[in-house]
């Protein structure tokens, strides 16, 4: 492990993979990143972070295909969930039986995409990390990224018991300077994660692009907010995480103080881009299904936001 | 009630009021339209009505203040249930302790409001009659009327027990050649036609403006008006209402042949104008939550609709 980690690479570079990994590579790492879209860009350029905790640049090597990438001791996946069927294609180059795999995708079921990529070359799942990032970041023009706020990262081993690696990994970041925790288990910080996204991200969508402010005043909106946090509550206690009861509320009073906040679902609908609508509500929906858990609420966000995100891309 | 009906005042003479007024007009009767907004176009050339039973035209007369229209021996009401605040000024110089008050509006609560509005001129609820319509039409123009199906009126008494004034305002529309049927009771032929108007009004604004077809089609959306559709049963019940227990997938069966269609309340919308949710939606919710119902994807239809409302047209 002395030499841990090699070379780290990062796949979907966008606002969450090119900001963690210019972190990373102005840390002094060996980074490199696979980009399609912006591969001219940081190629000439480098890539540039205006961020809140000051700005920075960096010119690290840039790959255009996997197979020019090649192995790497750490993958780090930044890809939209709605681009999971590039996975295979992408991590098939990049990984060995020695590769960590950090997953900072949003919502439920990454880490199960990747393990069967993994399976298909040998790998066992044991080598995936799964990882939620709670960082408001923009990309605004090709490799240029803007970061306004938060940044913290939590991380937990998707086979269940915490292994070596987790921690290496967290202590990369933390020579980053990358507020990064070491979560129970995926399940769980997937779950926590949700309690927030699915309601803020699908009302921000479902109720006419309402940011938290517009949610948090409409006493009928914060009904529907916090009901649908009781049944992530519950969803996820099928899951075997138990959410602490007074999360919900506590979450409700940070929301509040937040102001009027963008969720990135709202952003990206806003955007005329694909919504994470399947990592977010509707694979919490078909395990709360599978588990025979009631969740109307999260079942009518899901009808919605699916035929919305259609309607908005038609 | 050899006289009956003497004089006929049509208050709120759109799509609605305009097309029932016009063919009582057609059939002799003395209907007096009360109008504002197309009040000089219909002073002058009439009412034209576009049907698929066959254009016709009527020059009736027409009034720009109630004060002028004056007392009616039977009052319709079609005025928008958006408007309602109007009522008091509207109804109080033209009705008088023989006038039957007959409201074609959509939802709950409408013959409520009329009553405190008869209450304060001594008159009591057994002058109401409530009705419902189901009727495909649209003002296109000034004192233009298009009318693209459908046509039948269900009536009840607004006081429970049947008065021969309810068999009189069906003769009246009898004679007329408009389809009138009298039902067992205002609540059953308002909570009856709710069945529909709550999941395909509402899914028809927060889905992305759907149609019947588009709702049909997704197996998800379906899922959520037949949700609706059971919740409304539940509501019904509550208020003492027992809807058939084949009717929810007699309607969908019913709802399948009918092909794309936009709901009043879809139009409504994408014309930015207000859309009649307290009264197809908010009401029918008050009226479960104070009953203890649990109506959740009603209450979540609520919210969103009444959100998509206000921003759609600030």
């Amino acid at each position: 492990m002395n030499a841990f980690p090699g070379r780290i690479g990062v796949v979907g570079a966008g606002a969450l993979g090119g900001y963690y990994g210019s972190l990373l590579a102005r840390a002094g790492f060996d980074v490199h990143f696979l980009m399609r879209r912006d591969y001219d860009a940081v190629k000439r350029d480098g890539l540039k972070v205006q961020s809140i905790r000051g700005d920075f640049h960096v010119v690290p090597p840039v790959h255009r295909t996997a197979a020019e990438l090649g192995p790497c001791d750490v993958v780090i996946i930044g890809l939209k969930a709605t681009d999971n069927d590039a996975l295979g294609e992408l991590l098939a180059p990049v990984v060995s039986p020695a590769t960590v795999v950090l997953t900072l995708q949003n919502g439920l079921g990454n880490e199960e995409r990747i393990a069967s990529v993994l399976e298909q070359r040998g790998i066992g799942r044991g080598n995936i990390v799964g990882g939620v990032a709670f960082l408001c970041s923009n990309r605004i023009a090709p490799g240029v990224i803007n970061h306004t706020d938060h940044g913290w990262i939590r991380i937990a081993e998707f086979e269940g018991q915490e292994r070596e690696r987790t921690s290496a990994v967290k202590s990369i970041f933390d020579r980053a300077g990358i507020d990064c925790q070491i979560g129970e288990s995926v399940p769980r910080i997937r779950w926590e994660k949700l309690l927030w996204n699915i309601p803020f991200n699908g009302l921000g969508v479902a109720a006419g692009r309402a940011d938290s402010a517009v949610i948090m005043a409409d006493p009928e909106l914060l009904g529907t907010a916090r009901a649908l946090m009781h049944e992530v509550v519950a969803a996820a206690r099928a899951d075997a995480v138990e959410l602490d009861a007074g999360e919900v509320e506590r979450m409700i009073d940070r929301t509040r103080s937040m102001g009027a906040y963008k969720s990135s679902m709202q952003l990206d609908f806003e955007a005329g881009r694909a919504l994470e609508v399947e990592a977010i509500i509707g694979e919490p929906v078909r395990r709360a299904r599978a588990a025979g858990i009631s969740v109307p609420h999260m079942e009518m966000l899901y009808a919605l936001v699916r035929r919305l995100d259609a309607h908005n891309r038609g």
